[in-house]
């Protein structure tokens, strides 16, 4: 069975190989609109970052706009499914949104998901910008819905999910924006770090006055 | 003095009447990229948004690129005012850090905070786009120190204030992307759920036991 996890050119299993060549083919571009932003970067560019020639890319992709779309749509994906199982987890409420979160931050770091927060689907014709904003809802609803859960629980504030969830997904998207695969900090840490404002604050929390004191 | 305030185009104010008309300008453009996006924007649509011809625009502005820069940068410069107002006004690092936030909610939910938000410097040229991330590394630099004094003392919880900075920033950003100006939440709602969020999390506190109880 060991074709089947490196499937090897010669395999013949064609599809699943065209699969994993077209997936190189959106990382090195998205990494290329991440690093010198949409505009900037042509598919010659991501050809050169693949070493191969420009007829090649279309073999895999049509377009860059087809591109963007696939980087976009992959990261809504997989932040939708990382929620969804996140939800489907044991635990209360408040255990499903901080795994939940964990998870978000985890794959707003990769270059997918860095993609969709500096480039996004502005770019794109508006059909598809409008499927792109469909996926984002969705995200945006199991959120909400999660929120909406640790609330009826008596674990967070009473709150309007809608606007706590938009200050969450806001805090945990931005990481995409500014983290650098090659910083000093890491995707654990950061989401630890952005995780314990997001549930505890930032202000101060009033000691327990100890019982000789009273 | 009336001339002054509402300077006539028969004022002989010619400076500064060019100023309000390049404004308007500016600011119709941006309306337009925050509903439609930068690139379904034409200068055309901008016309016909302020009822004038083309050439006419070309009075006041060069190119949509300079459009776009002048708008982000607008938005940039009174993040940093407003956060170098609050930083100067009374009271502790911790009411300075909450000024800072509800003033960066009201400048977020402008056109122009729309614009840097949802369109951001992306498609703009590498020299422009070099230089509005100047003006954004000061915006996070003042938020920095804002956050370093509350914890110096003792009002914050201490935290590293480089991602704290950025998880209030990114909470506080996205609002940009999803606020709608005829929708049924005003800035100042929404800033006080925000910052709530950010300043003592969602968690619900430990209620202190009643005497009583004890």
């Amino acid at each position: 069975m060991k074709a089947t996890v490196h499937p090897s050119p010669w395999s013949g299993d064609r599809n699943r190989e065209r699969e994993i060549k077209r997936d190189a083919v959106l990382r090195a571009a998205a990494q290329a609109f991440n690093e010198n932003g949409f505009h900037a970067t042509s598919l010659d560019d991501v050809a050169r970052r693949l070493n191969v020639t420009k007829p090649t890319l279309y073999y895999y992709v049509k377009s860059k706009n087809e591109i963007l779309f696939e980087c976009v749509r992959i990261a809504l994906e997989r932040l939708k499914s990382a929620i969804d199982e996140a939800g489907a987890s044991g635990g209360t409420a408040l255990d499903k949104l901080i795994l939940a979160m964990e998870k978000y931050v985890g794959i707003i770091t990769t270059d997918f998901g860095m993609c969709l927060i500096r480039i996004g689907e502005d770019p794109l014709p508006p059909e598809s910008r409008k499927k792109l904003r469909g996926l984002k809802a969705g995200v945006d609803r199991e959120l909400r819905r999660l929120i909406g859960q640790g609330i009826a629980e008596g674990l967070l504030e009473p709150c309007d999910p809608k606007l706590a969830a938009f200050t969450l997904a806001g805090a945990l998207s931005w990481i995409g924006r500014w983290y650098r695969p090659d910083g000093s900090l890491s995707p654990e840490d950061i989401a630890a770090q952005c995780i314990a404002v997001l549930t505890s604050g930032m202000v101060k929390r009033a000691r327990p006055k100890s019982a000789k004191r009273i």
